[in-house]
């Protein structure tokens, strides 16, 4: 079975680190949300891209999902002594990442290729792609106006109260290479436990990836649980949306898109309604706590999407 | 007595430092090289200036001399990890430095204005001034062709034979503000004992500063020990470009702009020659191994020079 899987940060990356447990090498293709990189200290951050990359390649910081292992904060530390901006927090070992990205892409390299050299140096033996190698950015709406995505996540904490995203320069971005080819010949797609606003729905924005997953079955794994994210601003987007943070928002979020739908235990109340709109559903723990967790959802959800297949 | 010292790196800092030590934060100027200023992983790098501000600030590196203390090298791991360039050490903590330097000149500020704003931060009471604040680069002619100074100094480790030097766009760069000034008001000017090729030559070929110098006492320190350089390719340089690398040389190579001269005892046969040209000079230890030796040093000099003066 081949699969491509969507993905954005910490939550899709652990479902992706589990898949990758589950499937060889040729078999899985992770398509990551760019929607969230931005220049900062005039380097380019790629936040999604990173946090998969560094959980496949076992360097990411446990503590706290992204960032790397075994970090120290030096620079930050000396950038802040001289009052520049530190309140992006950047550790040593990343901010080599981004300085070797970023005189690359300067060189004019793609942020594919570029990737794809970082995965083959860190041993990474999937393939992970950037949703594009254009530039995407996801604005975010609030009651204080328009900012990105990363003025609302990191320096405002997402405080303000959201009305609505904008995926900047997406309808006229093309995909990475690689990533219609990866959909085209998938028999799976899996979106990650990520959040649909500002994870999923920028790839999804992008052209051409929509309409290659409708002869697609696609399968995804809901990032709320007992009305709550796990991680991040999910729960807080779709309440000020007006929107009840449910499981069952998330399904109607991604519509008529999926043929399977995956959902915690605690949301079995949920089930029903899921099932009235012909949807298959797979019920269980989708908490993954340990890597162990990761590998046993993977291998849940890839069996479920078996069904779906034949 | 109001001081304006001419530096480079190591030695030039050495100096500077016991002078520091002697003087109040009012008497004493430092004009420092930026010729050795570079571009790398898109950082504007500042050798001699970081290493004159770093030694004022005692958080200087005391093994090498540059860099600095309770260094840690995990950005430039990440990066090579990658397959990056590795071949400028650049810690943790001095990476700071550039990176919110850079972003300063980016915005357009010049490099005096946040060399005065880093002092400050940094807890430097003493004027620290770049030569300029316009780009000239120190390029070394050699065997191999014309390369920069960086190149020359750290990747090919000095090794291509020097046939000579020129410094790009010095003819048409303006003096630092504060660099002028810091001339006309003061009482004596000290040229610190670094390159005389490359940390001091770029000073002298900005325009306007040699000017303000033919009408004040000028004392060099010899950075030419023995026959040999404390640190760096003078003695090399000397010898390459047929000169023989000595004390002598040194007094020779500044000529008429010296009021006074001062050399390590283990040169004291050299004297008599430099006084056939009715210099005078301070014949005494001038190698600074410990922070004591650079106020003793320092404290001789003023002492010496105080005579040139009345």
């Amino acid at each position: 079975m081949r699969v491509a899987a969507l993905a954005g940060g910490v939550g899709g990356a652990k479902l992706v680190d589990g898949l990758a447990q589950c499937l060889s090498p040729d078999k899985l293709t992770i398509i990551v949300n760019t929607g969230d990189d931005f220049d900062h200290l005039r380097l380019r951050i790629c936040p999604d891209l990173d946090t998969v990359c560094y959980t496949l390649a076992g360097s990411a910081n446990p503590e706290t999902g992204w960032g790397r292992r075994d970090e120290s904060w030096n620079v930050l530390e000396s950038v802040s002594e001289l009052g520049g901006p530190s309140w992006f927090r950047l550790g040593d070992r990343d901010l080599g990442t981004h300085l070797e990205r970023t005189r690359r892409l300067n060189e004019g390299e793609s942020l594919s290729e570029i990737t794809s050299d970082f995965c083959r140096a860190w041993g990474i033996e999937f393939t992970v792609l950037p949703m594009t190698d254009d530039d995407v950015s996801t604005w975010v709406y609030t009651e204080d106006g328009e900012i990105t995505f990363q003025e609302y996540f990191v320096h405002r904490q997402c405080q303000p109260r959201v009305t609505g995203f904008r995926f900047e320069n997406a309808e006229h971005a093309h995909p990475a290479p690689g990533v219609i080819e990866s959909l085209q010949n998938a028999d799976l797609v899996i979106i990650c436990p990520s959040n649909p606003w500002v994870s999923i729905d920028p790839i999804l924005a992008i052209p051409g990836v929509r309409s290659c997953m409708d002869s697609l079955p696609v399968v995804a794994v809901s990032p709320i649980i007992g009305g709550k994210a796990v991680k991040g601003p999910a729960a807080k987007m779709f309440a000020e949306l007006g929107i009840e943070p449910s499981t069952l928002s998330v399904f109607h979020h991604y519509g008529k898109m999926l043929g399977g739908f995956v959902l915690d235990i605690i949301d079995v109340d949920q089930v029903e309604s899921i099932r009235t709109h012909g949807i298959q559903t797979l019920v269980t723990n989708t908490l993954m706590k340990t890597t162990g967790d990761r590998q046993r959802l993977a291998k849940e959800v890839l069996e479920f999407s078996e069904n779906l297949i034949n």
